[in-house]
């Protein structure tokens, strides 16, 4: 790699059509993940020197995808940074449809329950390394964007916008500098690290831990490469305190994922260790899916065992030098699906503030921060809420009752009515957390005049639909008397 | 002091009639502020060998109170651990009743808020100096407690259930071990960061700041030794965005401290730099307190301005080995004037605990952090809300309607009705996550029947003891039915 100094790096070529607003800036970007790619991508568009380092090979040319999520859900706040970059026609041939959750009881029955009522509303499995190989090619086409790769971030001075980095070919340490710095070096951020560990500003700062770990593991395609379970659906095997999924991958086969305790109930990943305690534990809990994984013993114990954490912070920046995006700023559990989405909409987010205010770093990155952090904190709870909801409330009478009035309710009023989880995944114009407010809202009025017997699935749609309506803004009204957010 | 081990201690003698349960066993505390002597005392009373060791000099020989704290509220929960060592009668001569909130207004005039409305219940303004040698000195008595000064913890050994140590005398460092070792070392705690730092095992953490800093002051005595404004009351003068408040000492004066953004609104603690700034501040917002403070200017650049945080984590503690207690494991912010309270009832907890499971470190360990942290964690909570509800809503018409109404049911129906700040404060039998529900359940269904006019203060009180109840349960109730908690 060049070791002259961004700085003076010498006049560079346009030729996509770029405003030249950003020709004089250099930005570092630490991490070329989904998040810093896309952003590369982005700043690149605008004309910025975008400099990005990785620490990891170059995922185009070495299959990096050991141990980590190597399929994702994609979804419509996702698909409006496609959008903005002009790429949601290429990333839709990545796309898998998934209309619904696929549910699995111990008898090897399923049902489908249906993600909305409306037909043109489902998530997509997609491939991590697939979607992140286009956004590398596309942001390298700029030729003002520059990306070196096994090159990890050791520390960040943010006082003086540097970056200490480790090449991991030579083994040499060298620092870089540059007008600011952007980390989207993920959950394990060496920027946040950094803030973390100076002690020169009151930094909040929290990562917590489910008590449950994941495993990924496998469903292998047919012989002739056809799937082995129904294709167009995100797969549950809910059991209460602990479940299995299995999402789609082009190839046919499905990456397979256990959420399980570490150290609590009959089964944990503490207690499992013997290959026979694993098929007994399939054999008792998941006989359909054990039925298709003939590779289960194998991949489970080559596997690792990874934590669950949330992490939250702030600030997010410092002055205007050294900005956190995406995972770096505010990693959240998969369970919503919207880990991905969440940080693609960070782009989304920065690149509107970044023309409100360009030329002005410092307000740039806290007007950024004071509109998206209420968002990126409501979406980290909406995960862990569904986390519960996914392994235990799925199977639950009550809350499959709720679900098929939601349906309903989705299918026959389409522009009335939208369910916490459609606020959520569809309507990328309404924030992370006013979707929670009304979502949550709505969940506790129709869960309790289920229960009060006020509404029965069975009962008038537009008498239901007025209820509904009636008793969520009821709702939400005493809340905003009490004072309550 | 001796460097001997502890475990090799020789046979102690106990002359206080205590239980023979820990003679054999070695406990090391590291902190000798409020909770580590007092459980150095409880522990010492059962028996154990119990060795202290605290950063600070002897605060009985040397005045180390610049820059904390010098009185704190003390209320029920911190008596009943009082009680249970048998010190009730010599903290009360510590005491200073306070009755109420007595509010100040920006023209001078005061009224005084109940903290409820059954005389017998008040809070008391106490020296942390004075009550902080009491329990050195009655942990002292005992032949089996060892308490050891000017040793700062650097860092704890899990594993080996060791505890490095820096002794700021000689500048020598030694490693002390024991059968347990328990960190009370305070929202700074050593303990604590090396289980962070071990990355050892899931350690959930969180560091949570808020936007405002304190600062403390004085209204000094009256040249004859009296109180220059009402003796028993904590005076607040709440300002919307921030506040001022003042605690009696016995010697006469008040430890005022004001509550202050950092950097946001007309006045911050970053842009009073200015002699002529504070007074202008205190001339336009606390007039009557300038009055009684001749020394502001004085102390307000003598005295540090510090931050406001809450910490949270989990777990407490490392198998059998090593627990946190205190602060050291929930430090939280002053609003609720409960933080000595919590700690010294966490001693409570763990006493009866430690009854229950004696001869098993690690089930007393586990069992202490699964009863007690639902609890640290809502205190935690609610002396945030407090926070905006002393520096506003005590000024807001609809919340002192609110008060005006809990105090004459508590008056009036004194065995059956209790506001969340005597759920809180004064019902130390009802945990804080109980109350915490219970209160806000309360605030929200008496401030949704006031603003409905469904109840007013002049109403029949058993009609609005009836509804206050009823709609408190709906409330929960349908909170239970959406699996809210």
């Amino acid at each position: 790699m060049s070791k002259k100094k961004i700085k003076d790096a010498s006049k560079k070529v346009f030729p996509h059509g770029e405003d030249l607003e950003g020709a004089s800036q250099n930005v570092l970007i630490i991490g070329a993940g989904l998040c810093g790619s896309l952003l590369a991508l982005r700043l690149g568009q605008k004309g910025y020197n975008v400099n990005v380092y990785e620490m990891r090979p170059d995922l185009r040319k070495v299959d990096i995808s050991a141990g980590r999520s190597i399929n994702l859900a994609f979804s419509d706040r996702g698909n409006k940074a496609m959008k903005l970059v002009g790429l949601e026609d290429k990333v839709k041939q990545l796309c898998i449809p998934m209309h619904g959750r696929m549910i699995h009881d111990t008898h090897g029955n399923i049902f489908q329950s249906n993600y909305s009522g409306r037909a043109n509303e489902y998530i997509n499995s997609i491939s991590r390394g697939g979607l992140n190989a286009l956004l590398l090619d596309e942001a390298e086409k700029h030729k003002n964007v520059n990306i070196y790769f096994n090159k990890k971030c050791k520390s960040v001075n943010f006082e003086k916008t540097t970056a200490r980095f480790k090449d991991y070919n030579t083994k040499d340490e060298f620092v870089e500098d540059a007008d600011i710095i952007i980390g989207t070096d993920g959950a394990g951020s060496a920027m946040r690290k950094s803030y973390y560990l100076s002690k020169k500003f009151l930094f909040s700062f929290s990562q917590a831990y489910l008590t449950h770990g994941y495993k990924e593991l496998a469903i292998l395609p047919k012989e002739n490469g056809d799937y082995k379970i129904h294709k167009n659906a995100l797969h549950i095997w809910p059991r209460g305190n602990f479940m299995l999924i299995a999402l789609p991958n082009l190839d046919g086969s499905f990456t397979v994922t256990l959420f399980l305790s570490y150290d609590e109930g009959e089964y944990n990943f503490n207690n499992l260790k013997s290959e026979e305690s694993v098929l007994e534990f399939f054999r008792n809990e998941f006989p359909d899916a054990l039925a298709v994984m003939p590779n289960l013993v194998e991949d489970f114990f080559a596997n690792p065992t990874s934590p669950l954490g949330t992490i939250k912070c702030s600030p997010w920046h410092y002055k205007g030098n050294t900005l956190l995006i995406g995972d770096a700023a505010h990693a959240i559990v998969p369970f919503y699906g919207q880990g991905m989405n969440a940080s693609f909409e960070d782009v989304v987010e920065f690149d509107s503030i970044l023309d409100k205010y360009k030329g002005n770093w410092e307000t740039v990155f806290s007007e950024y921060e004071k509109t998206r952090k209420k968002d990126t904190d409501a979406i980290a709870d909406l995960a862990i809420d569904n986390f519960h909801e996914m392994k235990d409330h799925v199977a639950n009478p009550i809350f499959q009752e709720k679900r098929k009035i939601e349906m309903a309710l989705e299918k026959n009023f389409p522009n009335h009515y939208s369910s916490k989880y459609s606020l959520v995944t569809f309507n990328e114009d309404m924030g992370y957390r006013e979707a929670m407010l009304k979502g949550r809202a709505q969940d506790k009025a129709i869960l309790n005049m289920l229960s009060d017997g006020e509404i029965t699935s069975s009962g008038n749609l537009e008498t239901i639909l007025k209820k509904v309506k009636e008793a969520t803004e009821a709702i939400l009204e005493d809340d905003r008397i009490a004072g309550l957010k």
